[in-house]
């Protein structure tokens, strides 16, 4: 668990890239929330080759700020990878060499698949804030119709990372047929008020940022700054009190001596100025309005009568991960939600790993999660249901 | 514990305000960076009556967000009282029958001490962001030209929460003989990564609001939208996961359906929407830029071999407290001081109060605080050295 990775088994395969049209101009595309919504496009990407029996789908959901590329480059001299190479490749613990991988970048994102972002094609500008809400269901159903245009009744597993976990779950209770097994980690069945706080503040940054203009920018300045803002709060929660001890401490960046100015000096300022700047590089505003908006309304057992009930349709082995050192989806929602599954009598693995890290530790710790990952997936192709 | 303060023992007294210039026009005060600042007037509140011996001093030292008006009302027919009234006055944890009060503003601050939004009387104008940089140790020696001033030699007690625990520390530090005790509550030696992190996050908000104009913004519109972030951050972290869950849940504000919309509709929301709102009526932007900027500079065993060899000078006895649910400057913390004052052979008493609160317990919760402080400052006037 304490290794970080860094060496991968084996070279860095090609990602192949793509978009399709998953709802067509003039369809009508009914929303959780009861607005509609067309065209739908989804930006997504695939690893590996698809079996003859179609039998090898793994299905791979990203979190509030990733994207679909989730492994590999996309051209031989490329230096970027995707987000989970560490994890997604040949011979890796999701291992392109057996499985068939596909990544889509989420409805309401800004990578690719349709968003507050996009033209809407009634008005020919962009949607901004009269794009409708959308919820991590209304995703997940976007991701439906994506399998069903690549002729892909059933994956193998789902698998995601906090709000990728979300969609695990979703996917399990909505599509029990279509899932042969759920893996959630670091994720919940629903935030805390606190994690509702800190995405509101995120959200409160934005808006309050005069460039937002009403989410109406795009023709002008961006709100940067106050998605920075929201990008540098989120950082604090993805990381453990410890590990920012451990990693900054109260050192400074250059200097010896206090500069007792106001740029950034201590090495934790430095660190968040450089996650903000980088992020806003890739990120919409509006996109994270929507998506993190998405995150605080799922909990799918809302109109239950407990979670169980909830997840009562669901036909998928389950396995659940948490961390000890994540304090913004701790260990205890991991352990409400196996005990749900586990009271409505659904096959589940669950396991809390020990990590310094925080809740990015499924980003940047490569073991035990590989080998429990892997291990997983083979067991449930292996038919041990 | 359990009690929330609510009745107080007995009648709210009236405080007396005042403000002194306590730096000369002309006169050159040196700050801990070397930078020089004159005049410095300092607003301050008194309560209770200062004996003929004047050895009932208790000086109180507020937290980032607080100011002189501790306790007590200004006029008998005012429903305000000081942000402490539970704690300080007849018959209370800190007894205005017995001791004389005094709190102050810190230097830096905007409610009536000289800070960035004074006017510079080499220039006419408000000082904006060309005020000094100021440190505790400043906020300190400012309150000890208070003290002269007021013709008090030495306080019984130094007593504050959060910050202002920070400043009872650099008290019983820089002013030894001064001091006979040192109450220091919820607060820290130094801050943690983490907590310089979400401070960092709290000043990004203000300076990227593009109407913070470097500081400059008296004349026109403040920037009001990021500084209610900050606040909003801040309030995150002063309260627990589990108060906030106890306290708002997933609940809606109003309404039994999910809006679909954008505006506040959790109740945790609507919470951090009203605590953002209230701040900015009564806050400065930049000060809280260089309050939080003092927080973050302080560590009195930075330029020392330990923290024990730091506190060597003091001759107070200490009362340290944390609480249990205090994630911004946790136990630990606290520990680490009392470990510190061990070595170096202070007498030192230390409580870890059990509550749910969070950081803000001190300022929540009457018992058993009440009775440990009250008992302590009986005992150290008792003479039991």
């Amino acid at each position: 668990m304490r290794r970080v990775a860094q060496e991968t088994p084996a070279g860095v395969p090609l990602a192949q890239r793509a978009s399709m049209q998953v709802v067509e101009p003039g369809e009508r595309f009914e929303l959780e929330s009861g607005a509609h919504l067309s065209p739908i496009t989804v930006a997504y990407e695939t690893l590996g080759e698809l079996s003859r029996t179609k039998d090898n789908v793994i299905l791979i959901a990203h979190a509030l700020s990733g994207d679909a590329h989730v492994a590999g480059r996309y051209r031989p001299d490329e230096a970027a990878v995707g987000w989970w190479d560490d994890f997604v490749g040949p011979g890796r613990a999701i291992d392109t060499d057996r499985y068939f991988v596909i990544c889509s970048n989420v409805l309401g994102g800004c990578r690719g698949t349709t968003g507050p972002g996009s033209i809407n094609v009634a008005t020919g500008r962009r949607y901004g804030m009269s794009f409708p809400t959308v919820t991590i269901g209304d995703m997940v159903r976007v991701q439906a119709r994506l399998l069903d245009r690549l002729g892909i009744d059933r994956v193998a597993a789902v698998i995601g990372g906090s709000m990728g976990g979300m969609q695990a779950i979703e996917w399990a209770i909505s599509f029990p047929e279509r899932v042969g097994s759920a893996i959630v980690i670091a994720s919940t069945s629903r935030l805390s008020a606190q994690s509702i706080a800190f995405n509101a503040v995120g959200r409160n940054a934005i808006t309050s940022d005069p460039r937002w203009c009403g989410g109406d920018y795009y023709d002008n300045g961006e709100p940067l700054g106050g998605l920075a803002v929201a990008r540098m709060i989120g950082h604090i929660t993805y990381l453990s009190d410890s590990s920012m001890q451990e990693k900054f401490g109260r050192a400074l960046r250059e200097a010896e001596k206090l500069s007792y100015g106001f740029d950034s000096e201590f090495a934790v300022e430095t660190y968040l100025d450089y996650q903000g700047a980088k992020f806003v590089e890739r990120f919409d505003g509006n996109s994270y309005l929507y998506i993190t908006k998405a995150m605080d309304y799922y909990d799918p057992a809302a109109e239950c009568s407990s979670l169980a009930e909830a997840l009562a349709p669901s036909k998928a082995r389950w396995l659940v991960v948490s961390y000890t050192g994540d304090w913004l989806f701790p260990t205890a929602q991991s352990r409400e939600l196996v005990d749900a599954l586990l009271v409505g009598r659904k096959r589940v693995s669950f396991v809390e790993l020990e990590s310094a890290y925080g809740h990015d530790a499924f980003l940047l710790e490569y073991e035990p999660l590989a080998t429990i990952v892997s291990g997983f997936i083979q067991s449930v192709r292996d038919g041990k249901k």
